[in-house]
């Protein structure tokens, strides 16, 4: 394992790729040729410079983080009463950033770190987190922003909470990327963000605007959804030369993985709670904290009991504990009480567990999809659950169970314009009338919208890893998996494992 | 030092198990075949699924976190005036959660991370320190409710400071388990954290509820008492084949411990400061961020002094910084001034430095005391400290001195009801009458408090100790003391030292 | 490389020393014998004496955290009024607190692990880093309030307010420490942050207080001023005879400098923004994440251009990505739309990745100047730039791009008292009458601010470097550069690289 720069061998260099390209035909070698120089590097200041030109046209602070109407002038505030704007909030932000900064954390070190554990993959595991991470973020605030425009003069306005959506948007590129990590290149994985943020979005949008599902902490449109496409590219992406010598881990690996983890358990309540508010987002910090205890009970016992010797797994601590905090994904604003919010997290952890040691090597044998993290224990599965959950909710959901908060919680069951009951639900608290859904409709938009985050992914996936299976664009060979060498510096020293003098 | 699953050792394998097997008699032989096998998987099976049928019978979201009391329908609001309670607050969490995710991040990453100095004992540091600390958590969360449930109708309530209430219970299972680290099973971990809790939840409402001592940070009720508890447990435990060779930390796993010391220090003033209130708040924090000056620097130059070399020593920094925290737990909101703060402080990191050169080792030696990470140093003695400190400080404590506010400090000198004196503080500020103590009075409740925390943990520790030890419950070898090995899978080249692969 | 205890080398024992005491002459000989023995010990415990009787004498509860204010008795109620202070407001530090412990972990986690790279040299990185920071945060304490105590009746009042001040004065010494970083002893760092502070807060509080200068996130009054003091200090220290084997990092060490440089880029908002209010502190946040997001995006692919391979280098993602936050440190409050801040935050990324590659090297060899973590680049070209920023858009400032929040942001342009505009200001919002400056006045004083970022910190770190030079303070030889095994402790196996057992 020397570490003096080498050539970069040509994508033809190997046999698979060879079979792929003959199979692809002569048209794509031209482009193989123009893509190899320009590679990563380019990709990322194209697309930097591309954000940043639509930045500049379509881009602008929200009317509360602009001091133009914080304290307007006389010309300005007549302005604003033209365009028929809301007077700007200067503390909007206040109450919502210490959950921001736990969100924020979570993105870039839980995630970034939690994938640190393999041994010879550290470098990229945070560095690609963090890259991917960025790119995603700047490209979710203009799509989002785009969905919207038309109710904002033309323009994407961004506030905290603009920022906040964007960083949920990256979480989803980022748990797909669990699925594949170790084996693509960046460009591989720059393509994967630039197409899954839209479908992504849509799909969301779709979801929540014309379906009316609700879905507070995002159990089915990230975690569901970001597991189905990230199996989806992987399907796509498997090949029979896998090597697995270096899927290993070190106990330093584990335990920087360690603190990833922890960074996630801690901080999930307010992954889950950020948008909610008042009563139901205090209901949502216990419901998540309930269930990730749970959870990791849970976890502990199950990952013995499936063991020969009874020994713990690091592997089940660090991933199946966080079961607890996706199974409240689309439920954790509503009325489990404390029990059935600790009954849930036992159930996800058990579920979780089980897969790592049952469905991941069944998956990867039998339907040839290697899940190298587990995402589908950690995400796909408990994403699921929460969403039959939240069908089985709102189906049962009444004003009795809730009070009036039922529509505030579940938006379109609140009663027609001009109806009694909805002046006498105004009269206790700031609801908009909508289409008066009943509890059955509810459940059935929940339902509607699982399914979706089920098909969407999955087409959006395969189609995606087609894509990045392209020739176009560099990949890997099979010596290349896993390993920190092919894209980051390293002195003599430190190629090997992540325990930093040993090869 | 092989991996390969190999059967675990029977109780009787060991000629010290043999010893204590003859003690107790055949009586225990039959005993002892029964819980070889369920063991610590069962064992948590059974304890989680007795936590959730208790939650399902008895807890339930407080009324704040509840949406029915939030916006109650007219139906509820007459329930409401029925049963004679309080409008909820829906936004009572906000100002809390910030300080509550701090504390969160102080138990199981500071504490966890705080453990992993041990070379060979990273996995169970982080992943007991998890385990026994949501275990802790959710039988707190019960225990607190039992004693309360008169006061809400049969049930027990839970909303944000319940929950920061439980994070502080397990942290003095925590405190307690940093001193018999390396040395237990999991087993005997839950043992003790099934036995502490209840005695820990009893002793500190006797000493809040009956003595009325006040105790911000819980400088007695939690550190004075977990560290007399934890040593008394080792007492118990303490056994003449112990062997260090595995006792020594590697400087991987020495920064790995200085992640969750910065994090201890730097979040420590919300520890204090969490359940105190508006200027009160205010104070705690810049007591307790002070005072961690001063013991910092105060440690690193009695770390150097007491080297024969002027070095400085890592287990002090990394410990003995964090004393100041500790010492203002019990007087954190007093008037102290910035100076006095920085002078506790000096003074805990000098006691507590000095405990890990001399009086560590003196323990070991001569009352048989093994305290494996210092915590007589660290929480012990600044703990005895605080606790003297409260007493001094409430004998001077005036109106003169505090304003109004004495009456929030100390509230049951708030003078007897119908007095012209309580009419003049009613002007000013929000008190409820009590039983008008004098300050002498209230010293002497800070000084029953103080001994109770002393002889309470010292009786309990031993007790449970004793049961720890019982021949029914699973024990570790003397060669597996401070090893990963037993209760955590590794791939062959983890075994060994945390720093990955070397043996 | 054994770690037996050795006797410490005596001053004279180096020929680089030997020359340079011939050149101070015997009148050394004898101070220089005084000050071997008491050495960093004695230094610290001085100072923290000092400390202490200088805050017993000066230092007092801000009113804010004062009960006597908060709840103040009659008698109490009419010496405020006497001495015509304001009401207390007891919630002052709840909305601050959550920037203030995202700023504590900065400094003290974020700083201190970013350094720890060095293989050899991680228990000095993370140790130092808190000793002198702690030691800088106590005396920037007392100093500041120096500046300000006609104000306060000759004392020092303390709020939490104050206590970030001093963490942003702690700051500024830990990044010239960056410079400087394994080539200095505790005695010299300790000289440096006695001598910096006051030299930093007369700076600044001329800059702020007499030239009426902006500088919303201390661009130029931290990092550019940090930076030229650091590398003056350098430049007067260097020597010819630095190894620098021992100059790599490892795998593990990199890994760890990650924890800490992701922990700065998340919270830098926090630092830019704490001391901004209302909409002005909303859009800081924005302007500083977005400055962020497009700074590490132009590092990897800036990263990956300059290498033959196109490889990315760990030292550029964990240094180069933090640019973004510091190029914001002077504009962060300013109308420079998300746009302008992706535009800033990648030229920031651009110039500070091309610094490592070819100013670094450049300045080594040609000004023999040894910039050790690159603090030219990541907070000197950073923070000129961001003071040209300022320049250009204090310039161009105008009524009609902020509002009347022209007049927060920058004070000094507020209209003279019994004016017009005053009034029609007033009617809006709070606003202090001023000197009425205009647009390009208050360009001229953020380039005479500039300026003397450049100058003052220049001088004041060559004469601090030649009082760090002086004999009488212990210094390093060459073959102790960057190794913890001089003034740590250290168990045999730890000597070495910091993957822990390999020598």
């Amino acid at each position: 394992a020397s570490s003096l720069p080498r050539t970069r061998p040509r994508f033809e260099d190997t046999a698979w790729n060879q079979g792929l390209l003959k199979e692809s035909g002569v048209y794509w070698k031209h482009f193989v040729k123009i893509m190899e120089f320009p590679s990563h590097a380019v990709f990322l200041a194209v697309l930097q410079t591309a954000f940043l030109v639509l930045f500049a046209l379509f881009v602008r602070y929200h009317p509360n983080a602009d001091s133009r109407y914080a304290s307007p002038t006389s010309a300005m505030r007549e302005l604003i009463k033209e365009r028929g704007e809301n007077e700007a909030d200067p503390m909007e932000h206040a109450l919502l950033y210490p959950m921001f900064q736990d969100v924020h954390v979570m993105i870039f070190l839980g995630i970034g770190f939690l994938l640190t554990f393999l041994k010879r993959y550290g470098f990229s595991s945070v560095g690609y987190n963090l890259m991917i991470g960025v790119v995603s973020m700047e490209w979710a605030l203009l799509v989002t922003g785009f969905f919207h425009m038309h109710e904002h003069h033309g323009t994407i306005p961004v506030n905290l909470a603009g920022l906040l959506a964007a960083e949920f948007s990256a979480a989803t590129v980022l748990i797909s990327f669990c699925v594949v990590l170790g084996k693509t290149t960046p460009n591989q994985l720059l393509v994967m963000a630039m197409l899954e943020i839209p479908i992504y979005i849509t799909n969301e949008y779709i979801g929540r605007s014309y379906i009316g599902a609700v879905d507070i902490g995002d159990g089915m449109f990230i975690h569901l959804f970001a597991a189905m496409f990230g199996l989806a590219v992987s399907f796509v992406l498997q090949r029979p030369d896998q090597e697995t010598v270096k899927l290993g881990s070190t106990k330093t690996s584990d335990l920087f993985a360690m603190v990833g983890s922890i960074f996630l358990w801690l901080f999930w309540p307010s992954f889950n709670a950020a948008f909610a508010v008042g009563a139901a987002q205090h209901r949502t910090i216990i419901n998540t904290y309930v269930s990730l205890t749970g959870c990791t009970v849970t976890t502990f016992f199950t990952s013995a009991f499936v063991h020969p010797n009874r020994k713990f797994d690091m592997v089940h601590i660090a991933n199946a504990s966080l079961a607890g905090g996706v199974v409240m994904g689309s439920i954790g604003d509503m009325m489990v009480q404390p029990a059935g919010a600790l009954g849930a997290g036992c159930a996800a952890g058990l579920i979780c567990s089980l897969g790592f040691t049952y469905i991941t090597p069944w998956m990867h044998s039998k339907l040839r999809i290697h899940d190298i993290c587990g995402v589908f224990n950690l995400h796909g599965m408990p994403g699921l659950l929460t969403g039959l959950l939240s069908v089985l909710l709102a189906g049962i959901a009444s004003e009795e169970g809730y009070g009036y908060s039922l529509y505030s919680i579940f938006p379109l069951r609140a009663p027609h314009n001009g109806t009694e009951h909805l002046e006498e639900i105004q009269a206790v608290m700031n609801v908009q009338a909508s289409e008066g859904r009943s509890a059955l409709q509810q459940a059935g938009a929940q339902a509607a919208a699982l399914l979706m985050c089920i098909v969407v992914p999955t087409v959006g996936g395969l189609v995606t890893g087609l894509v990045m299976r392209s020739p176009a664009i560099n990949i890997l060979t099979a010596d290349e998996f896993y390993d920190d060498q092919k894209y980051w510096r390293m002195e003599e020293e430190q190629v090997g494992d992540s325990s930093g003098t040993t090869k």
